[in-house]
């Protein structure tokens, strides 16, 4: 079996999450898995003294226009959230607490969260939002000796060990030379945003070039 | 006729380099031609608040990695310069004083001054060596009176009206948006770098979504 796909993102980038809804299916007809990496992209985009896209002038008017564009392309379902950008601790850090249980429930939660923020408009970097999406998580589906509870991810969110997690997956990414988000990474081979997915696809394909 | 493709780019950009050697087949398989633009992308960076990708932590690397990759996907002769970046002024004159002799002449001019700069590694931003190219591009295929000669595009370069040129260029392409090289407007619709070139094609294909 293949080395899966490392999928870097920030739950407040909209770009990632339009990745979010194609990378999967690619990574599968290749025979790969993916597996989800939330981080801090503030921390990467200080190390590049880059703002946030959103707040460069013409450029910012440009990723709003873009991103619907992309969205509706690729009818993926979203609108810009009302308060935007977020910080995305709360999710991330339920995340890595949840991956250490089970990983098909942590992307789960990831998939239902990106729900929340990028479709339904909810503030993701509210710990008790972010705790009431989980509790929204149909758990039957993955194999837990028993149900977490939403009470258990809500402290997660103040756990000193889980912060921990995500600030070592996050120093970890920008040592791999993450500084955007979406990010992917195959078999050692770096791929920045959502446009580079093709290229990703034919990297797959020929085994690189 | 449809409308033409408006491919804005600065001399001096790797990325906008690779995608002239791509959207010109692309325009023509749809029935449209491209208007080439030169422009100074440093006074966009100054209103976005950006310094060249090169120069950013993390993003350089990746860049200078992602351009040689780009290159040998699409088989386009390139190397990084040994001076670079540089500053674009004298080809991009040139350039505009061609164009009020021969539309295509100015293009011809441009993939020569580009094979200088990206596949030869000659600075192209000084005047004399900008001039030598002129002299190397064969105008028998141009519908001139009479051929132009190296001294004039020479003098092209330091004369007023032709600085004006090239300064109004780039004004009138920061008020339409533009913030990156290579950015392409089909139809009034904004699009941003090389990777968004298959969006354009398909755009171009269906008539927008």
């Amino acid at each position: 079996m293949a080395a899966p796909i490392d999928f870097y993102f920030d739950f407040s980038s909209p770009y990632a999450y339009l990745a979010s809804h194609l990378i999967e299916d690619m990574a599968a007809k290749h025979g790969r898995s993916v597996v989800w990496r939330p981080m801090l992209l503030g921390a990467a985009l200080k190390v590049t003294g880059s703002p946030p896209i959103v707040k460069v002038p013409l450029k910012g008017d440009y990723a709003g226009h873009d991103l619907k564009r992309k969205a509706r392309l690729h009818e993926i379902p979203f609108a810009m959230p009302p308060v935007f950008p977020i910080a995305s601790h709360a999710p991330s850090r339920g995340f890595y607490w949840l991956k250490r249980h089970d990983g098909d429930l942590a992307v789960a939660y990831a998939k239902a969260a990106w729900k929340a923020f990028f479709v339904d408009g909810t503030d993701i970097s509210d710990k008790d939002a972010a705790a009431d999406i989980f509790a929204t998580v149909d758990q039957a589906l993955f194999a837990l000796e028993k149900p977490l509870s939403r009470e258990a991810f809500r402290e997660s969110i103040d756990d000193e060990v889980v912060k921990g997690f995500l600030r070592e997956a996050t120093d970890r990414a920008i040592e791999r030379g993450v500084f955007g988000a979406p990010f992917i990474i195959v078999d050692g081979e770096p791929f920045w945003g959502v446009e580079s997915l093709p290229m990703v696809d034919t990297w797959l394909e020929r085994g690189g070039w």
